[in-house]
């Protein structure tokens, strides 16, 4: 021990790597044992598939275990096995894709063979060899070439993929082999039978279905998102009431939240197309629109960029002071909820498969909208010009001012040439009840206004109490064009969950929830990145 | 002829239809050459892919057609074939990842196999089927389990995969077949013949380096990025000028070059992952830092956000009035030209691997992020609760007024308690160039201004020009903080890309540039989708 010490001493460093490393090793175990703790954990379904694919590997193994069974099948039951090693997936959609693509490709590269066979009878072993070489390269080429094709790539990539495989084996077999037709035969049989264990196993034993998972992933995003806005804003009017303590939980909270959508792509689409291959229907027999879930995923990517940088606002240095927050505070926040309630309400008519009405959603919004309007109106002036204009803020550092008043009067002329636009006339569709209401709603306005107007102007410029400065009112005059921003992107994804409403014929909306048929009302499971494509194999 | 109109004219829905269809099939083989035509022209590497596909096919066929090979190899040149066609992936990386993957699944598949049949040399058939039936059960649950846990899943699925299917290939076939260490010998040997003719075809023969492709859709990212900020601010200053003829093409010119970097987090990470197998040195024997790379991609990603929000003022109808937006346009476009200058010289940095001068960088863009800040302090201001402060604008249109005036003018005292921060104290990491020196120069700026402010305070509501209201200068406000923003996140960018430069050991900044090795200066070529990972199969 004592002499442990002294080399420690002489050569610490070494040493001391030495014993970093040996704690590695010692901490590894536990390491590793939390890691398989926690992958099961997060989605318990995952320790359902690993079981599933044992039985599943045992059950087929049978067909060489077994003597009556083996007699049928012969030694090819090997093939058997591999199919279903790699035609197993996470999710119904993901197995049915892959298998019948094999099933598909199989048959495919099976019948060209014999065709190519049947066609060409090649003469003389060395003819007939540079006859298959010359086959081999065409089509490999040919099939490589193709699965380049986005179209092919996204749907039969794999059964493009066994194609090549089978038309291989059996073009080359054929060199040496007379009965290449029972090669064919068996494989495809043994194909088969493993497929349709797969399905099986995957279709009717605690199936995952990927559609479901589409559907769940969608609602947690809109709900996630809805979460996000909320704590934005809340935080960003009562920020400096907290302290430092709490901020980090929240800001983790709220990128969490829409993190999850910002990199959703593939996932979404992955998901959709494989649910496209599942056999389940909505009521009525219909088709549920997969893809159209795809598209609400794309919407809410959109929606989730504004949410990032309104995010953003809570993150800069640059602050507009609270008291002139708290001004907007009411009407911001009642907007945030009234954004994150319609989000909840398109979540919950997703969850629920009713429709949503679209009308009542945004009149509400519309009245909110005008809400923040009307602050902003009644509250501070933009001065142009007014490069003097300051009076009591005596400790607000200024810059160095340059004499570019005569410019500034001039631009501030052309300013009442313009023809003005209110925070009213939000862009929106045309067709899209916000936009056309918001129209309507400024035009009264406008008439409204020209009445107060002349009224009030003989008292012009009497109250002029304090003076705000533009880099400062900069921060928060970005925050409220965001908020008004993600108002116009949420038409477009209410636009896009009312499609899919009515393309899923979702139940009409009653007046009362309790005719409502709750489908999916599981205790939400966390949703986990277990259905990418994997690798196929052998 | 006639008969035909007749019926047309009858059932004329029925047989537009059928028209209609007909148009299809008839364009279906235009349609089919142009896109086969596409395929090839957006990426010519694609048809030499193709050819190096179906010559590995040719030559690996030649183990089996060839007399004295196939004395060597026998029946199970096939495995060798299969091999080419599941591990010839599209980059050297992939190939490597997955040859390599391969190979070591069979052989630690083979020696775990022996290994239990060493130990466990079960008497009588029935025990023995027993036996293989639940070591293939746990196998198979345990490797599917395995395959679940990210690290594994990011790096050797494919090698698990490959594992539990020689695993099963081999304990399964030792109950009928004595001689398994044969099936293992030449598993193992074929496997071995068919990584190497790939590796050779794809490592030797115009080799596809996912690393270069990942060098090369880092550089043009960020190319499109300045591109895309530098159009977005010049249209936002000169969109009255333009017609919509014209605005069309330049908003695709604009969402084209930011949505290639919104949804590359899988391509990055699957490029990255799979260039770290790439046997590629920088100069000094070096290895390159490709996960630098995908970290840089994700602050590019993270900085694009930003980006969108700022063409959503382009697109948004609120509008601030020209007039304004001319006040500081100079500014603002010249911060644009800043920041796309910036991303230019970082994109040449990485192209021609050589470091870039984060100092003057920021030095420059400070000065003009100053500009805009003087710009922003120099125009106008907010007068708070100057709700009639309303002077030359008769044709503006008013909201009706609540009585609020005693809150306002409350307010507006509050603010001056305010602490005051300026738009110089940007957030940004206490280390960076950028934020320091913004931070000196605002303290600078304090004293200046507290000496000016003196002199100018008596002049004060002298010069009274124009009003604009607060909601109409929301939209540029949002702009220009958005404009600020992007600076923020700019800085966090350039801190990603000097690490890389660390990383990488680029090669010092000289005077005159022609030191630099140019290495990658081919001209570019439209990065594609080539390289997802694709399915393996049988």
């Amino acid at each position: 021990m004592a002499e442990t010490n002294n080399n420690t001493m002489r050569n610490s460093s070494h040493w001391k790597s030495i014993y970093i490393f040996a704690h590695k090793v010692k901490r590894f175990p536990g390491l590793f044992r939390r890691t398989i703790w926690k992958v099961g954990k997060d989605d318990p379904r995952r320790i359902i598939h690993s079981l599933k694919v044992g039985l599943a590997l045992a059950l087929v193994s049978l067909l060489y275990l077994m003597e009556p069974l083996f007699k049928g099948i012969g030694n090819n039951a090997m093939w058997a096995v591999m199919t279903v090693v790699v035609v197993m997936e996470f999710t119904a959609g993901g197995t049915l894709s892959k298998g019948l693509n094999r099933g598909l490709g199989t048959l495919l590269a099976g019948s060209l063979a014999f065709f190519i066979r049947y066609l060409a009878d090649v003469p003389g072993q060395i003819f007939h060899a540079i006859f298959i070489g010359a086959t081999v390269f065409l089509l490999g080429a040919a099939a490589t070439y193709v699965r380049f094709i986005p179209y092919i790539k996204k749907n039969y990539d794999y059964g493009v993929l066994i194609f090549l495989l089978t038309f291989n084996l059996i073009m080359v077999s054929s060199y040496r082999i007379d009965n290449v037709w029972s090669i064919g035969k068996d494989r495809i049989s043994t194909i088969c039978i493993g497929v349709a264990l797969c399905l099986v196993m995957n279709l009717l034993i605690f199936p995952n279905w990927s559609g479901e998972e589409l559907h769940k992933s969608t609602i947690s995003k809109l709900e996630g998102l809805a979460k996000s806005i909320e704590v934005t804003v809340v935080e960003y009017f009562y920020d400096s009431e907290k302290q430092a303590n709490e901020d980090d939980s929240s800001e983790d909270l709220i990128s969490k939240c829409y993190e999850a959508v910002l990199d959703s792509k593939v996932k979404d689409e992955t998901l959709a197309s494989q649910a496209s291959w599942e056999p389940r229907y909505s009521r009525c027999c219909r088709r549920i629109p997969w893809q159209q879930y795809a598209k609400v995923g794309a919407a809410l990517r959109h929606f989730s960029y504004t949410v990032v940088a309104l995010h953003g606002c809570l993150q800069s240095e640059i602050q507009t002071p609270m008291s002139i927050r708290d001004l907007y505070k009411d009407s911001c926040i009642r907007l945030a909820q009234e954004v994150s309630k319609i989000l909840r309400v398109m979540a919950n008519s997703i969850r629920k498969k009713h429709q949503f009405s679209v009308q009542i959603l945004s009149n509400n919004l519309n009245e909110v909208l005008q809400d923040l309007d009307n602050a902003l109106k009644s509250q501070p002036h933009l001065l142009l010009g007014s490069r003097n204009g300051r009076s009591r803020t005596p400790r607000t550092p200024k810059t160095p001012k340059t004499p570019t008043q005569a410019t500034t009067a001039h631009n501030g002329n052309k300013l009442e040439e313009e023809t003005r636009t209110s925070l009213s006339s939000i862009k929106s569709d045309c067709c899209s009840p916000v936009g056309s209401r918001l129209k309507e709603h400024s035009r009264e306005q406008t008439k409204e206004g020209h009445g107060h107007k002349k009224v009030l102007r003989p008292q012009l410029s009497k109250i002029i109490t304090t003076n705000l400065e533009f880099s400062e009112a900069l921060p928060f005059a970005a925050f409220a064009s965001l908020l008004v921003e993600i108002v116009a992107k949420l038409d477009h994804v209410m636009d896009k969950v009312e499609e899919l409403g009515n393309m899923s014929h979702f139940k009409e909306l009653r007046d009362d929830d309790e005719n409502i048929v709750v489908t999916c009302e599981r205790p939400k499971v966390n949703i986990v990145d277990n259905d990418l494509p994997s690798y196929g194999a052998e």
